[in-house]
């Protein structure tokens, strides 16, 4: 894993590839690995840079230059995702930034091009937020694909994944499910996360723009779990890939603290309940075997959240094939250049199949 | 000056900065900035990279994926850029690095989005190359800008320049000039620069796509001070903006050893000569009176090679406007992330207006 050293106390949680590959600038990076030694400042440090860009995303507007706004309207709303999206020990601290992030990412929506469309879909009394984005020119129903993010990456952060699939005539719709985001106030981990994809389904199966015969899930981390579900519940979808994710959580154990303690706050539950409920509820078996679109599994061998055990169970999914990168962290962030491109084409190719 | 310290004998050149701002993958930044120690080092590194993308677009293109084919040919070129651009001691390694790179950007070419036509300007017998792009969707003539490399950018080093122009609707023509990339076989570096610039205009004065009356010059360090050179000669070009670019060379007995070097060989003189034409050629003494169009100069205070003595003597230009970034290096390649889009807007205004 070649994730360059933090010198200090946020080591636990500071992954440089990650958000390099995401897009934060790389003189923040740079100064932040060398600034901050305590959480809160790095809070201190994204915040401030978060309105940095945001007050450059304002000027750019009043000169007109909205796609010059949308990105700095968008890489403030990264900067704040990035502030609080691990303060799981500061519950107001992270609270506040997931609400802060979506303030302005939805500032940022209509410059973006194409534009980000803000959709809620109904499930069971809540309404899930996501944001439609259709290629630019775009005439008749286009293949789409539903993103899903982790454990504390949101909608917000596929923007770069986005980018990759409109080039290619490609429509997104990235959510926030039970959990996460902004969603994560209306309903903590669900052990049904399909439910909540399917409903996307049902949402947009008349929607003009977006060909229901093509249509692809896209999971990153925990979401690649759920983009198996997805799956492997709804044949609506016509193959599902799982980005650094897992077949089930028997890396529980082994989790460094940080990790458990992020996990207990989004299911609303004590570590320990947090570890029965995932053991029992997030698993592919029973669910695995109706599973008949094709599948890509991406793993890092060197990833310590969900280690190279799941490969062995992704092998025995149906219509699976399996990257492993040799030299991977988690989710391949080490890897970004290479492996994102390589998922999102396998994509794109599976639904002009 | 923050650039992030290069630990080893290739520190007299290695600009991590400017290289993350010009597209090369951080995993790769990161990895030579750790392994190579010398120049062969930093050049096997760089080339076996360059190889190791261009495999990968061609993957892509028997895949049918010309979007991700087009990157990665780029990116594969830009690899070979980096991998001898500075190997002014190695003529035989760097001109054999800047053929292979027009070979590998070429085939790039058609696959970008929106691609780029290779154009030739014939000037004084011989052709100047450029690379022609038009927004994607342009239906009548739009406004575009001729972009200029420096001592050892060349116009495949634009790529992410032109694209947020492109993304604005302005179209872009990067060329290589006297003594730059692949023209440097033909003519080293001349006096009148601005007579090539003003062919360019000539050349494209009948071009559907190309709205004359709206044409903007935008040059890169050394490039910056022929963008002026063009501007005062010719008032066809509406704006220009000299970005970590110089006034005159009277910086020039303060420069390391290596940029000396750099510049009697793109002269084709000794150093000594090189020195004495510069100053006597390489100044806007006599040209500056005839600026008529807004400029824009950017200038990092920080900046080692054109230093903020230009900025007393930019001072002394009609209708400009001088940008200092206080932590700004030289062509604030550690601020690019508000620096370039700063300029880039500036220019699109100006060129609306």
């Amino acid at each position: 894993m070649s994730e360059a050293p933090a010198r200090n106390g946020v080591a636990a949680f500071v992954q440089p590839h990650r958000m390099m590959a995401d897009g934060l600038p790389y003189a923040d990076v740079v100064d932040v690995l060398e600034r901050a030694e305590t959480l809160d400042e790095w809070c201190d440090f994204w915040e401030a840079k978060g309105r940095e860009y945001e007050a450059l995303g304002d000027e750019a507007l009043e000169l007109g230059l909205e796609p010059t706004a949308g990105e700095y309207l968008w890489l403030a709303s990264m900067c704040v995702h990035y502030a609080a999206h691990m303060a799981f020990e500061d519950s107001e601290r992270r609270d506040a930034g997931q609400r802060e992030k979506v303030r302005v990412y939805d500032r940022a929506a209509p410059y973006l091009v194409p534009s980000a469309e803000r959709v809620g879909v109904g499930v069971d009394g809540i309404t899930i937020p996501g944001m439609l984005r259709v290629p630019v020119g775009a005439t008749g129903p286009v293949p789409w694909v539903v993103l899903i993010g982790g454990l504390e990456s949101t909608k917000e952060e596929s923007y770069l994944v986005e980018n990759r699939f409109l080039a290619n005539g490609v429509a997104t719709f990235s959510f926030d499910g039970p959990g996460q985001g902004e969603a994560y106030f209306e309903r903590r981990l669900v052990p049904d996360f399909e439910r909540y994809t399917s409903a996307i389904l049902d949402h947009f199966a008349e929607h003009p723009a977006l060909d229901g015969d093509r249509v692809a899930v896209f999971g990153r981390s925990l979401g690649g779990h759920y983009a198996l579900r997805a799956a492997a519940a709804d044949d609506r979808f016509r193959a599902s890939v799982c980005w650094g994710g897992c077949y089930d959580m028997t890396d529980f154990d082994a989790w460094p603290p940080m990790l458990k303690i992020g996990f207990a706050y989004v299911a609303g539950r004590s570590i320990e309940d947090t570890r029965e409920f995932l053991l029992e509820t997030h698993t592919l078996d029973g669910l695995a075997e109706r599973l008949t679109a094709p599948v890509l599994a991406v793993q890092g061998r060197h990833d310590e959240i969900f280690t190279m055990r799941q490969v062995d169970k992704f092998a025995t999914l149906p219509n699976v094939e399996i990257l492993v990168e040799q030299d991977g962290n988690h989710c391949c962030h080490n890897r970004a250049h290479v492996v994102r491109p390589r998922m999102i084409d396998w994509t794109i190719r599976a639904l002009r199949a």
